[in-house]
């Protein structure tokens, strides 16, 4: 188990970062990507808590010691544990997600299961071995499955560019030669490990994207491109970015320039057969971690949404409490949807893994995509106009204007004006700043879209029970 | 345990019915009302299974044999027993629930409750005793809450005619005297003892409103006009409702026209203070209640739209799979909330029943109420036209009419004209006929509307979480 | 012009007609089909009234005095005038739409524009001729569009049974032989003659059913299978269905058993290439006519809830609010579509017929299909389960249940319990009734669904100005 | 008539600005807020082109050439050609509404229409000599209404500061002195005049906030404090903000710090009967400019939608197509409202002036509100994640990084990655930026929220017709 000066130790090796343009010397001193450096290393200092420890960790009988993140999930209790723990880690990282060892588990137990079926084994061995590894270790691992895509109606194999998605160019005695990009790899530059797996379902002619592979986060050819920070550069100052100025992460496109892979981080190669089932799979465990965390960073929106309300006081006002209860539904949608997919899991014969179940994890996971943007909406018509147009900190801080700021915004007598405004300033950046436009892509996209998650659900609905019931009485036949 | 033939029999006994302006005799061989006794009958037939037996019954301690409904429910797989039995009869009976001995435990479990905190032990001793009574005998048991409310403005003391809502007209040693109506009393008729609960709050003024009792159906001065069964008497033939011709249930205008009712049979007498709590929990067992069976009841809706799609070879237009979607998501969001109500239950310490969770029940019942109308409009979507337009059983009888139907309502060739004509026949009964008229009302009244969720989820939800969330970053206080 | 005498006698010419069943004698008298013939004749009784017959009629130069309907739209004015007749003849038959020489008329004027295209102007001449007859005589026309259409995957020419689409058997010297059926036929019944319009865009293969034509509605071999009028028959008396028991329209199943039709009247002759444009441009006429009329038939469920608040005292209720003003937007949408479609119309250049503006046209009538459900629920929801268990007329008859009926079915003090008795009966039979279930299915498919809206707005949008405002502000091609 | 210099030169004027703490010394070469001015300053340039001035201006017979702004609308086309002023000064500006004479206007003929119904006349005709001062000097006008409110639940009277609403702190014989703030005050910073009027209808009480008038910019005592204009400032780069690095409206918290104000500059004062009638006129008429410019920004949205798309090659999707037809019908149901409103405007009898219909100027601003974050959404989920990932302008101009973003952005094979990249980066501005989050709050409350809107409707709508209906078919009295 490391402490978090190691953790941060571990980060100054030669990673090749790119940030507005410029190649980054040290990722966790710099300006702005110390941020999302620094939101994963508060994952390591939670641990400093003897209570918190308690929860976060777990003795492996084999590995001893390890992080909860790497305990594999067998049944219900694991699997709401393994909810329960991205909750409390994205509640103790005020209300922002910390992806740093929930989205490469999410990886690894796919892989566990999938690599299972395969007939050489030796990949499975590969995935275990490296697990062990990461667990021992307790590294941070980013993981890297969505490719550039190109042509959004052609498979791999079938775009003007074969290396629109990552694809094996070179095999050879002691590994493999990677060529390609993904895209949207969140805290890749806050990671030991990335794992790349296979974006879509393939066919034979695909087969050279067929792979999945891991490599550590200063490979010679790896390249990150990283996303303008707008949420935390983007408000005039720090005090006006309370949440981003301390908590954030880093997406990159995520640039494999020829990379060498030895053999035993392959994991999957040429196995093409089996690449829509890993990249489902892990979608899967992924949208779990999605609405676990979400559950809690709803909290945010319904927090700003009440307490807005008591600052204007209007709390009574028929069409507030209207949306302070689409808000409660969005938060307690997802919960559920977590807690029966916890609940209700389908067990991997096999590997005897725990997975979520599949229905109820989509349901959550569209259900929390498609209603985001109401939920900002409903926070905006509560909190006022005055999320766009409130004056700044530094504004606050002149006492010629501070004067009048004070005075005039205040609202609920209850409060100071100073009080609102400090209120106001941090539902500005939740729905009317940068971070708003950045959170309405996230919310809509990451860990996949609303169609996404149809496309899961009817794949694996059982109609069987509804089409009984209403064949029996109009008397038909179902087929 | 009474065999089905006892039930019938015991229905005989002199109850005071009017149907369409007209006496019943003979409730058991009325030409309609026979349908909803029937349908209750059912319930007593599904034991004649020796396996479903075993689901539907219990051996009580101290009762011996006894339904599965008058299981008390003291923790949370004693709730998801009570859910299941509540969708498994509900599947038996073709999705329609069947209430008969479900709302009146409903009510006897939120008796029980509240009648423990009261000063005089009297009416929780009573409450005990009449549950053995029922639960040994075996009774099916109505329940009577809604009063017919006159000015909504008003509370019951201030209503012109103070009868409008039930009350206390003379005490006497033996008992007391009551008047008033209720409204939408379900199979009232086909009960053997209706119990009488308030509907609202209390103020002192009101307390001759604030009564809890029982009393058998044929008590006399105790009148029920039963609505006209449009889903039954509707549709052109029996053969054009293959649902509502076996399975319906009726409600009644329920009038107490000065009954009496010994004090044995009295739970609540002037307890104002209480009448709101009582209210609200009965209504929040019931409401776990209807998401149970509304989980069943979706399925019909989601095979009609299923099978339609089917029939007319069209499962796969992505707006048909949209509107597929929709419906799981209706099926689905009702029976996580029933899932989660009974797996995080508050046990009421005095009297250790368990109580399902108030949050997660109201939160399917909103759903399920405002999303069905929407549900509606899928199945008619993806059925058709035709739903509207379809030739009756009566024409395709005729061998004149029927070559026509039979050729020209073909749809997916792997079906026959004639099948397609029957799972029409059965959706145009579903969505397009008396039945959606009725069930719409249903579903968007029953256990309470929309509007009702709201105020319960706002009466009793915690906002500290989100509240402090938001006030640790935004760096304020909450209050 | 016809007074309402000779169009009931017109009627009693030998047609060939089944009601459940039961060939049908004389349509003018039977008991049930009887109530729709009298709503068309109310459309010939308007004109009784003196100022009306001024509005409802005009003095062609050519033909003399003719119904309004018959008024070829050649300007905004004249399309709006078109839609304020639709409008006024609907709110004069109590708001249910009188179609009888609406659809026909929609016909005419696609007809008019599509023919004058063609090579051969034989066919344009024929439109002309026939319109001058129908206009003269003041005949009822209906139209039939809707195939029955077998396996929705495949085309005319691929159904197995080539008979799903209508189609010419046998082209004899005098004129052509028809075969197959349609369905959702709108007062065929009620109807001189009836027009058949091709349903869809055809490729030559399928040119057979690329065929126009108008038959006089007792023709040999012409049946019609009429579907079970349950909004008329399925509430208990006639006092229960207070809007179906005088205003209703009867839909068929009109079937061409091997028909022939006079070259005369035959409009389009295997002009493959045009029957699409000839489908689409009556859609669009009658979708025009679908929002005119619509607007006045919300007002049905506008007062409704507007009333049922009232007399539940309920009006200042905040989701009562809400649910009026959806019910507004829903009126007052599709009339803004209404009057705008009139005022931006595109005039064909050949004929100079003015079409309503396609766009618009298509918007409201997206929205009116759309949010249909939503504007019952928002009825049922005020109104309040009382809808699904009011007792019926027959009840309020009995003395000795009316005593109690009017007693307690009191609320708003400033009505009597006979009055809210009555206005929820009509409540009832508008939400809760089988007319519910019937309109579900006609607002939702009538004119068209809503993805056939959304087909035409795609296909006929320009989206040249935002794509030009947005490429020249990125900077970029469009294409 | 002034030329964009003069324009200009008149800012410099010793107005009182802060902007982030820092007081302004010349807002016209500010290097943040010269993005407003020259935006403001673009409206005067128009003009230059021939063409577009014979549209942008015109002759007044007393007045000469004035803006097309200040023409006082008398009937329908007057009403539609100030819409279509504002629709195309919008869509010139790169669909950002261009303020700077239409809300100044929208007040003058608000006041004109009230101040005419006041017993002295005295006010009306300073508020006529004021319009013609204005028009002839070709003045840009911001108008101050929303006052800081302070308690939502207090009316300005009730206050703990009384100045928490503007009013009159002084009277003298040469004018008043008032006091308070103001909030949202859009363009003040571009204004060569600012009128203040009264936010809410008022009691007695309150009539020291009954109060309207104008003041020059630079009065002395009055005091803008800016909001922060992250749009511009919080992206990387001007590059990365192609819209808002060059139109952008400031917004100020606009300070009267005991401000004199001479009669002739009085409109309104103390005259509390007619506050409320003045704050709903303006709002109206500023509704009415609303649902004009909206009309056109929202072809950024739905360009944006058809473009990435189109870029993605995913035009065909079915859940693209639906997200194009709500953008669609985003826009055209403002076009329409915007239409009718002008068609079916309300003449004021005592004035002359045509004052855009309420009824539909509400509904399309309702709408307009209401379902902004749902057109954010749909351009998102079409756009894709890389809208929140997408790396900046300076990635692509360093020549390391630009071949990988060139290589890896490209999608639909037509475009170039570069030309994908520059669409992306607009897109990103639209909907996932700071200028994003600035226009979620102005969509949603600029110019009154979905609540205003509903207030107003219900205030206003003739339900007698709809009443009238029902209650004839049910036999029923409406009152």
């Amino acid at each position: 188990m490391r402490n978090s000066s190691e953790y941060i130790k571990s980060l100054r090796d030669g990673r090749s970062i790119y940030y507005r343009g410029t190649k980054v010397d040290d990722v966790t001193t710099h300006p702005i990507l110390s941020v999302p450096i620094s939101h994963a290393k508060s994952f390591f200092d939670f641990r400093e808590d003897k209570e918190l420890r308690k929860f976060l960790t777990f003795n492996d009988s084999k590995l001893g010691e390890i992080s909860g993140f790497y305990k594999i999930p067998k049944n219900s209790d694991d699997l709401w544990y393994r909810s329960r723990l991205i909750q409390e880690t994205t509640r103790l990282s005020s209300g922002l997600f910390n992806i740093i060892q929930a989205i490469g588990t999410d990886a690894l137990y796919a892989l566990m299961i999938v690599t299972k079926k395969l007939n050489d084994q030796k990949f499975y061995s590969n995935v275990i071995k490296y697990y062990e590894y990461l667990a021992t270790k307790d590294l941070a691992v980013a993981t890297a499955q969505t490719d550039v895509k190109g042509d959004r109606q052609k498979r791999p194999s079938e775009q003007s560019d074969p290396d629109l998605y990552v694809r094996v160019v070179d095999v050879r005695d002691d590994g493999i030669v990677v060529r390609g990009a993904k895209v949207h790899t969140t805290q890749s530059i806050a990671s030991n490990e990335i794992i790349f797996l296979p974006y879509r379902a393939m066919i034979e002619g695909d087969k050279d994207h067929a792979i999945a592979f891991a490599i550590p986060s200063n490979t010679k050819g790896l390249k990150m491109i990283v996303r303008p920070m707008i949420e935390i550069e983007g408000l005039p100052s720090k005090e006006d970015a309370p949440l981003a100025s301390k908590h954030a992460e880093a997406e990159t496109m995520t640039i494999l320039d020829d990379v060498f892979v030895p053999w035993e981080r392959v994991f999957m190669f040429k196995d093409w057969k089996y690449a829509g089932e890993l990249a489902n799979l892990f979608a899967l465990f992924h949208r779990f971690t999605a609405i676990s965390y979400r559950t809690v960073e709803a909290d945010l929106y319904l927090g700003a949404a009440k307490l807005s309300a008591r600052y204007n006081n209007i709390e009574s006002a028929p069409h507030v409490k209207d949306e302070i209860i689409d808000s409660i539904m969005y938060r307690e949608i997802m919960y559920m949807a977590a807690r029966i997919s916890a609940l209700e899991p389908n067990i991997d014969s096999n590997s005897g893994i725990a997975v979520p179940n599949s229905l109820y994890t989509n349901i959550g996971k569209l259900y929390s995509n498609a209603y985001f943007p109401e939920i900002l909406k409903d926070v905006i018509d509560i909190a006022g106009g005055i999320v766009s147009t409130l004056p700044s900190t530094a504004d606050i801080n002149n006492p010629q204007e501070k004067v009048y700021i004070e005075k005039y915004l205040r609202g609920n007598p209850q409060f100071t004006g100073e009080e609102r405004f400090k209120l106001l300033r941090f539902v500005r950046e939740l729905v009317g700043g940068p971070f708003a436009g950045y959170m309405l892509g996230w919310m809509i996209h990451a860990e996949g879209s609303v169609a996404a998650s149809k496309i899961a659900m009817l794949r694996e609905y059982n109609f069987d029970r509804a089409e009984d019931l209403v064949s029996k009485i109009a008397d038909v036949r179902k087929k």
